[in-house]
């Protein structure tokens, strides 16, 4: 039986890898390394220094570049369900090129392989085209989410209250009449600007992790412009930016009753 | 300046901590330790073993005990602040008695200092009484909800849509209506056998990082009944049980859509 590590292996900052991730990564026989199409170059020196560190010397790194997901014509779940498909096709093929009956491969997922990350999925989707037979560790890694709280040295959630995680995508469907805390993950646009009460809080934070991260927190209507412009700033410089936000509805006082 | 390190520390497995946690440890001159009304005893073990593993040999460490919750005759959230208020006294007095200025104080928190965790609320009450400086440090750690989602091998998000974290007794106010997945937390009554609809799925786990984990999944129609048994089983020979599990909406499709 082959053996797939997916290992959670945080933001960027090496030392949040745990001591458990650490040894995995030591353990696989081969690690399999996306070269394209997911990647930011920091990102992608970090993890290769994480491989240098605490990888077996013999470990195999085998490359595989990721397809793009289409997005024209299709519909987001249509787009994301074939994008799947095409990945699950080169991953059964990796698995049977590269890794032999009794080995152990690895795939390094950055952050938490809970969350908005589909390797999980796609291995399901190996899995079930019956194949290559294989059994799955996941090994957990620290979130952006825990970054943003650690470094804003804040809980998530009001005391006794849920706290709603979303792509930014969803969140003006449920922000602030559902959700009164939401943790807004992959924003490509800035989904902040059409939140419309100023005394909303805000707690931003971009390459979290990384040695250029910053952090902005304040009411909208104090810091919404300085996050613009420190956000277009950050991102020329550095090519690419990587963001995340709590926000919480002022007035919690009322669901706070309950 | 006093230096105050909050230590997320994971659910109870000693290869959960972080790199960074494990050297924080050790950087502690001061270790605060609770040492009642807060740990289950296996817990305590954990935590004192993690100590004795990574602390620095000639660190104090300090027990205090934690005073109990008032619950009668006072609402949940005034019972609460009057709790964080006598906690906040208590850490006043063990900083101004135990940690000179200049020197390192960790408390090593369960799961990750953001969640469902007052540390960093009592902390900012201690330093808005303004009789002792401190600055504080957050070091992410492991939840439950990771090791959750690890065991069962799932992601907790559907794909592109929110997931929302909610302390049982808000289970019944979120879903499945406004929550299609949520994760609930703190339950001490079993609030799953209020969701009706025997087609959601549920993926819990109980003791999660420890020897004695349990992981079940299923259909709430299947596995309800199964869930209750292994609860009441394991709480009458542990003592204590703590559990956390992921609720999933049936008919997803639906929202999916969007």
């Amino acid at each position: 039986m082959r053996r797939i590590l997916v290992i959670g292996i945080g933001t960027g900052h090496p030392d949040h890898l745990t001591l458990e991730a650490v040894r995995a990564i030591g353990d696989a026989q081969v690690i399999f390394v996306p070269t394209k199409g997911e990647d930011k170059a920091e990102l992608a020196d970090v993890r290769r220094s994480m491989i240098a560190q605490h990888g077996a010397p013999d470990a195999r790194l085998v490359d595989f570049a990721v397809p793009r997901r289409q997005t024209d014509g299709v519909g987001y779940r249509q787009g994301v369900d074939r994008w799947h498909a095409a990945i699950a096709d080169i991953h059964e093929q990796l698995f049977l090129d590269h890794l032999a009956d009794g080995e152990t491969g690895a795939f390094l997922v950055w952050g938490d392989p809970m969350l908005y990350d589909s390797t999980l999925r796609i291995l399901e989707r190996v899995r079930d085209g019956g194949r290559v037979a294989f059994e799955v560790s996941v090994l957990p890694g620290i979130t952006s989410i825990q970054l943003l709280a650690a470094r804003h040295r804040i809980p998530i959630n009001d005391i006794g209250q849920p706290v709603t995680i979303t792509p930014a995508r969803r969140l003006s469907d449920i922000f602030p009449e559902t959700a009164q805390a939401a943790v807004v993950m992959l924003d490509g646009e800035e989904a902040f600007l059409a939140v419309e009460d100023e005394e909303t809080e805000i707690f931003w934070g971009a390459y979290l992790g990384l040695p250029q991260e910053i952090t902005i927190a304040g009411r909208l209507g104090a810091v919404r412009a300085t996050i613009v412009a420190a956000r277009a700033e950050a991102r020329a410089r550095h090519g690419w930016i990587m963001d995340i936000y709590l926000l919480r509805a002022p007035a919690r006082e009322l669901t706070a009753q309950r």
